[in-house]
């Protein structure tokens, strides 16, 4: 066979939106770029789809070079491919995202002297369209975190109510109404109460509960309703 | 600037997976291949992105030149990017879907004599992978479809309600019981019931509804209990 003759070819990349949850604060994995153009911008972790990878091998290979990370579950997204986005040579992005619980991983991380952790509401100007690529990541995570106990999992395995809420505050990037969000989310039946309080983060208390995955698919229809209104913010 | 050079360029195509509505059935748009390879055999709609277009250009030029289809929204989809899967050379392919209503189309398709529509549940061996692209998008539309209200705009401006359970049940390939359906569906406040009836289809008859978008927002948590235990579909 000789090839389909004449049709145009170009470079495909792909890059990692890699969002991570520390107890309190939802953040976002940059690197800062050691090559040309814009050499020393922050950029998400990104690199070139070589002949023998699939995209999925080639977004694990790129994020364990670049923060040793191994084996953390990243979802495709969606493809990026303006004709002049990269302004040296056409290249297709193929993006993936993933959510990680940042405590599991801080050692592996830190071994990268050039990644670093951005808070949600602290991300620099990025190379090319990677801003635009981040708010489409955060619009999604927003639409899934509403219909599915997705945000949960990047829970530490006890953990407080207050805790989740501040996580589901900062996916909407708004404040939820305590009493309300404790209430549906006690109803969904997906926790279990814990006998221990963290006695750290307030004077009161707080209990901790943990994720009681046998209820799931049976309270599937109330969890629905954690998130007020869900279309309102996608 | 001179490239980035030495990384490897490969081919980038789209397709298209156009699922469609005649009524009463579920049906996927295929095009007989008029190329080498797999010359005759059916595909989906597809074609090579050029220099100057986005891989939303190309996935509406090539609906376009197919099939006459014009101003369809079509949604992006997967990336299907086996070193292997066009046996020719080295293509990425993005795959786009979109849902039509088969009736509003019906001249403009009819001009390509090599396009045609297939039952869901008739859908013949296709080139490459586009099979297992087709599985994956009839488990996202399901999936959609149980989450949003997106199928009632396959329908008819004016439709039965037997005629939206069965858009449902051909789309979760199963039967729904027809009081629970019709009574969850009333209850969601997205219908407004019409003085006519539909004589033909049934001796007693079936009134005619249609969509009121005034109330989609507030009654989005209703709608949500339509697809009983939809986790088990996706």
């Amino acid at each position: 066979m000789h090839g389909y003759v004449g049709e145009h070819k170009l470079l495909a990349a792909v890059d990692c939106i890699i969002f991570g949850f520390d107890g309190w604060n939802l953040k976002l994995l940059l690197v800062q770029r050691n090559m040309d153009p814009e050499r020393n911008k922050w950029s998400l972790m990104g690199g070139f789809i070589k002949p023998s990878e699939t995209p999925e091998n080639a977004a694990n290979r790129v994020l364990e070079q670049l923060t040793g990370l191994k084996n953390v579950y990243m979802e495709q997204f969606h493809v990026f491919g303006k004709p002049d986005r990269d302004p040296v040579e056409r290249t297709l992005s193929i993006t993936y995202y993933a959510l990680i619980d940042i405590n599991q991983y801080k050692e592996q991380i830190l071994q990268n002297q050039r990644a670093e952790w951005f808070l949600l509401t602290e991300i620099p100007a990025l190379i090319f369209d990677h801003n635009e690529m981040v708010n489409l990541a955060k619009r999604k995570l927003r639409y899934k975190a509403a219909l599915h106990p997705i945000l949960f999992q990047l829970l530490p395995e006890k953990f407080t109510i207050p805790q989740l809420q501040a996580l589901y505050e900062g996916v909407y990037n708004t404040n939820f109404d305590d009493r309300n969000f404790s209430r549906k989310l006690l109803s969904t039946g997906l926790l279990l109460k814990l006998p221990e309080k963290d006695k750290l983060s307030s004077k009161k208390g707080a209990f901790y509960y943990r994720l009681d995955q046998t209820n799931y698919t049976k309270n599937f229809e109330k969890f629905l309703n954690l998130v007020p209104n869900p279309d309102k913010f996608f």
